[in-house]
């Protein structure tokens, strides 16, 4: 089983509110001559979803609560921002070198409710992530199958820092068509030792592996597609499974 | 750029102590039609390595200390284990549920101090994490250059958990020949916004990748080639890049 991670070129950027991704995916991938196959996984950068959603928030258009006042001038943000970013957060964890990680309405913990200035309009306006990414992976996956006949994974991805290591990861925020957490507990290792704590993060894994040719920064790939890997199918799959809950977590 | 992810089928398992890793790798690429070529990165399980350094210890040979038999009992682990756990270990950072977060002589935090009994021989011993996993990648990668003439990154790899987020992920934790972290702070996104605080954990993403062949439990892959993929090359590469200092750490 050799898997290719395949970047998918010529998305017209920027994505404009109501642009139809899924078609767009469909277009480009036709054009460059990796149309989709059944059994693809597709990892698509949330910053496009959220775009096409019209999540796009002018700064000078929001009015600063006190305490987003109070916030900015210890975190080196505009009150604007600060103001958007506790509008998307559930609670703040951790507070401190000017960095503000945020539980977010989804239950993701990450710094700035994922809200994000790159990418958008050179500063003036900030994205949001979509409320409910599964549901915009579902659509996507609906989408494609009665466009082009085929059954696709879809991934939605955002990078995330982490604790205790530097640098970001690519991570899922959404999904669809896929188990998210490959759970092998129970099964046994090539020496019959059965494992007892053994579940990978396997839709976070595949989100990782589209950064290595997504980029970050000017690159213009927002969409890739994860050929030959095989996956547990899931009609009704949700990001949930990823997300730990503040009881069973050790760090919050 | 389209990357590839192949797996190294037929490294001879298990691996005893004294067992040239290096040249495994390069007969089973061969041997399989798919020799290493300049610029592939290997990423290499973390288990193989140890076992070829005979880092395989039998618990029945390990003298628990009083700390490890008062501990073993709140963390439902035999005594041995957690005698062995403690001595890999710097310090405990989070100890409840059972579950023991360690940081490291390396300054890796993660469970058991990176300690696991599973594809050893069936629970009876345990192996622990090389002492310098930079280091091992160096010799495999400078071994691959003498034996073959090809120029490969090499990345040693581990699975951990995570805060936050359910599931583990693979990790880098030694590399030769790759900087780990690509470092985007300064460049301009597709709208001339400077960004400023993006880096990616390239390393871990790669590591990442190329867990999705090579699997956990009984799939017998431990070594991988990552194929296509553009990164920085260094020749003095370290996981320190990746690795948090408890000072800039927000979670410890």
């Amino acid at each position: 089983m050799e898997i290719k991670i395949i970047p998918i070129r010529g998305i017209p950027i920027p994505i404009k509110p109501g642009d139809d991704i899924a078609k767009m995916i469909c277009e480009a991938t036709d054009e460059q001559g990796t149309p989709l196959q059944d059994g693809d996984v597709l990892v698509i950068s949330h910053k496009i979803i959220s775009k096409s959603r019209g999540l796009i928030h002018k700064l000078s258009d929001i009015k600063p609560s006190k305490e987003a006042m109070e916030l900015s001038k210890s975190l080196n943000k505009p009150p604007e921002l600060v103001e958007l970013i506790l509008r998307e957060t559930n609670r703040i964890v951790r507070l401190r070198n000017g960095i503000i990680i945020c539980e977010t309405k989804h239950g993701f913990v990450c710094a700035n409710a994922g809200i994000d200035i790159s990418n958008v309009d050179g500063g003036l306006s900030a994205v949001t992530l979509p409320p409910n990414p599964d549901e915009e992976a579902f659509r996507i996956r609906e989408s494609i199958k009665k466009m082009k006949g085929v059954d696709v994974a879809v991934i939605i991805s955002d990078t995330h820092g982490r604790p205790f290591r530097r640098g970001q990861v690519n991570v899922a925020i959404g999904v669809a068509g896929i188990k998210p957490l490959r759970d092998r507990r129970g099964d046994n290792d090539l020496f019959g030792y059965t494992l007892k704590s053994t579940a990978i993060a396997i839709a976070d894994e595949i989100a990782s592996a589209a950064e290595l040719v997504m980029g970050q920064a000017n690159e213009g790939i927002p969409a890739v597609i994860v050929r030959g890997l095989e996956y547990q199918k899931c009609d009704e799959s949700s990001i949930k499974d990823l997300i730990m809950t503040p009881q069973e977590d050790l760090f919050r």
